[in-house]
């Protein structure tokens, strides 16, 4: 029996409220889609020469803005002893300042709610998104593109404002970006705030309910809620609750199977199938015996890759391309302007196997090396690959991706369509699937695969171990089994 | 009460055991000093030009040696909004391979023995010093120099061959090296090992009492001893224990005062000054706030540096300097060869300040940003300084310097003279001090330290966030202050 200290106590409380008193799905959603017709933007593709400000120059040449800021598209050679390809040339988004991505939440009756944004970035498929309070640039709030500073944001920057919950540098793609990360934040307020227009308040259960369907709440809010455990953990302060109710007791929740599993594997720390120091060394010697190297080359000098007039893209029509949009906005701070965005063919695939073993649901985890990582390997879900289906029942196919293909329906915890960023990806769009496979089932080994509880993964995760595919499959882990969808 | 996993209650009793059946600390001092006897070298400083196989040569140009391997020492100009200089230019080493610092452990009749190693290095101050097991670049073992194999590396590269309990990355010294880093492992075997000519078994309080000496426990040890927690945490399995001895409990150790505060600080979760998240949050701000770009320069062009016939110096005379040696050995792998040192200008100081708070024993932790650092900021200790004696009573010295300058006794926890890495330094030492202040003594506040339990400490320093020179001084806190030293 645990009882939680008052924060976890609140969001926990906010985990299993999805409809009800003072939480409204039907409301939540009636909101969305008002705010999907209010904030139309169209976006068309356009020549990669007819972005104003943007052109292909400097040494390496790399595809820039003329202020120097925002983002920029580079060319890079990378050279690595990891996998079967040693060697090849790609584009990756250079952007080195750190943003913001921050929600704010509030202790409303005991029940934490988050302040979250419906949000329209033009590579989306569907218009509006559910977002955090704040995705803040550097350049946002430091307005060099003429805009407004983003509301909200001084919760963040003014440590007088607000109590600080979440506050990890975590890292974007690896594969698409160069040693990107952002601060994922949540932050605890006092303030009686008023949600209005494209800002609403929420539970917990709400967010994870719109997360069962496909591309309605953005990758930053997913990584975000990553960052936030499924309860907290280790010394629980009990009695120090909110407005004097009594303290949440986990045995008393009205919980589902799958989410006393989920619990389970968050606080049983005793039976995992390898203690922390045997995952640290499995990682150490993966990051110590491999090497990679990322040098600069120049965009359009690329081995494999044709820059035309509309793209950049992979002689085999594979992997990604470079695009341009022009944009126009009738509620962004900037009402129109043309982008670069990274285009992919077709969908890609997300998905994390669970298992029970020693009686204790387990996660595995894949180390993964991308030219982007901060850390050479990084830990995240069991398969991550764009253009998956091209790769099913092929001999060069990643470890456990069949599984994938047309699993058992008793397997499947979670399956849903999500986009990810659209202020990079052009309707980028990925499967996201959690399949637990039955238990004593029996499962390949894998060098680069090692299963992990719950517990172990929040753990690591603080500490930023875990890629951000990972982290987006993982805040779709839900305690609201019981509540349809 | 706790009783302690099988490991960790080997090591507990390791810990504690500092002299008398099975452990003599006399036959250890006895050995040294034959070693020392034993393993003369010579060492004389040459010019930069006489050195075999090194030049300086490369775009930009820097001091290499003509196989491309080892370590060479370049040149850069570093950039930051940190601190009150915000550009200089100065030598760096580069060694980009990941080396591995080892100690092999048995247990034997419940304790945990230390395999250690009498080894010279051509920068030590007195010869021959306490080493690990295996200190081995990857040149080492790949055997680019031509020389043997380091005995007992096949327990650190077989898996087969011994369990791994410790094994993390760990930086080197941010100042000095460009995102140096190496493994820190120990391992335990099962092989009844004899332990001949410049090897040793010894226990964990014989190694911290010659800690309690000047220059006799490498800098290498130091840092894999700082990997092994103080005593096992969390959730611990009692029962399982070696021998079928009953398991140790905590409260039955014969501890003095300091100890049961330092095993107190690491059990005692409940009464941090600060919670994880928020030391997390500090970090965080100070890494994502402040940047700090490091570009490459001709070593031989370096802004207020003079290279000259006998050494690379800064023309103030301060910091370090770039110089070169001769040596000759009659034990080791290779018998005659010259290479660069790092010198420096007189001692420096490497302090902790303690003091309970909330009745439990805090560190006072620093977080400073070094040229070399893989994250920008890291973590060590309160004050680490080169040339600290120049500057004290200045108004540009180190927040608490001061407090390290005549200290009344009984604030005195540790003190002793170190040496650093005589592989890459010059006779380079350091004052170790590890001063309590007393409870409730007011202490200002500063915006780079924070106060944190050994808990929290040991927490963190698993996932690579001190920095060596907090490890170091870590490494020397001791459960054995009532054996005489």
């Amino acid at each position: 029996m645990h009882a939680l200290d008052r924060i976890a106590d609140a969001s926990l409380r906010s985990a299993v409220l999805a409809d009800g008193p003072g939480a409204s799905l039907k409301a939540v959603e009636d909101w969305l889609e008002a705010q999907r017709a209010a904030q139309a933007m169209t976006v068309r593709r356009v020549p990669l020469a007819a972005m104003e400000g943007w052109s292909l120059g400097g040494d390496p040449r790399a595809l820039t803005h003329e202020s120097g800021r925002f983002f920029s598209v580079e060319g890079v050679h990378v050279e690595t002893d990891i996998g079967p390809v040693h060697a090849w040339d790609q584009p990756i988004i250079r952007q080195p300042e750190i943003g913001i991505l921050g929600i704010v939440t509030r202790v409303v009756g005991g029940v934490r709610r988050f302040l979250m944004q419906a949000k329209v970035e033009p590579g989306n498929v569907n218009g509006v998104q559910l977002s955090p309070t704040v995705q803040a640039t550097r350049s946002n709030y430091t307005r060099v593109h003429g805009g407004e500073r983003p509301p909200y944001l001084e919760y963040f920057l003014d440590p007088a404002r607000a109590r600080v919950l979440v506050d990890q540098l975590q890292g974007e793609q690896g594969s698409r970006y160069l040693r990107k990360q952002n601060r994922n934040m949540i932050v605890e307020i006092d303030d009686d705030l008023p949600a209005e227009g494209r800002f609403c308040w929420m539970t917990l259960a709400q967010i994870k309910q719109l997360l069962k369907r496909p591309n309605l709440v953005n990758m930053d809010t997913r990584t975000v809620l990553a960052c936030l455990p499924l309860l907290g953990r280790g010394p629980l302060v009990p009695g120090e609750t909110e407005d004097d109710s009594p303290p949440l007791l986990i045995g008393d929740l009205p919980l589902g199977a799958f989410a006393r599993e989920l619990l389970a594997s968050v606080l049983d720390h005793h039976r995992p199938a390898s203690p922390m120091h045997e995952l640290l060394h499995w990682l150490t010697d993966l990051r110590a015996r491999h090497t990679m190297t990322v040098a600069p080359r120049p965009l359009d000098a690329l081995a494999q890759w044709v820059a035309d007039e509309m793209s950049v893209h992979h002689a085999s029509g594979r992997y990604f391309s470079v695009v341009a949009v022009a944009v126009e906005s009738g509620v962004r701070e900037v009402r129109r302007w043309q982008q670069p965005l990274i285009a992919h063919a077709g969908h890609g695939l997300n998905g994390f196997l669970l298992q029970r073993i020693n009686g204790v649901l387990h996660f595995l985890v894949r180390a993964s090396a991308y030219p982007g990582n901060v850390s050479l390997f990084e830990l995240g879900s069991t398969v991550s690959r764009s253009g998956a289906g091209e790769y099913f029942s092929r001999p060069d196919a990643p470890p456990f991706l069949d599984l994938f293909r047309d699993p058992p329906p008793a397997w499947v915890r979670y399956d849903a369509v999500q986009s990810e960023e659209g202020g990079r990806f052009y309707q980028y769009q990925n499967r996201y699937m959690i399949l637990e496979l039955p238990e004593g089932l029996p499962v390949a080994g894998s060098p680069i695969h090692r299963w992990m509880t719950l517990g172990q993964i929040q753990d690591l995760l603080v500490h930023g171990y875990f890629n951000i595919e990972g982290r987006n499959l993982l805040a779709c882990l839900d305690l609201c089994d019981g509540v349809p969808s």
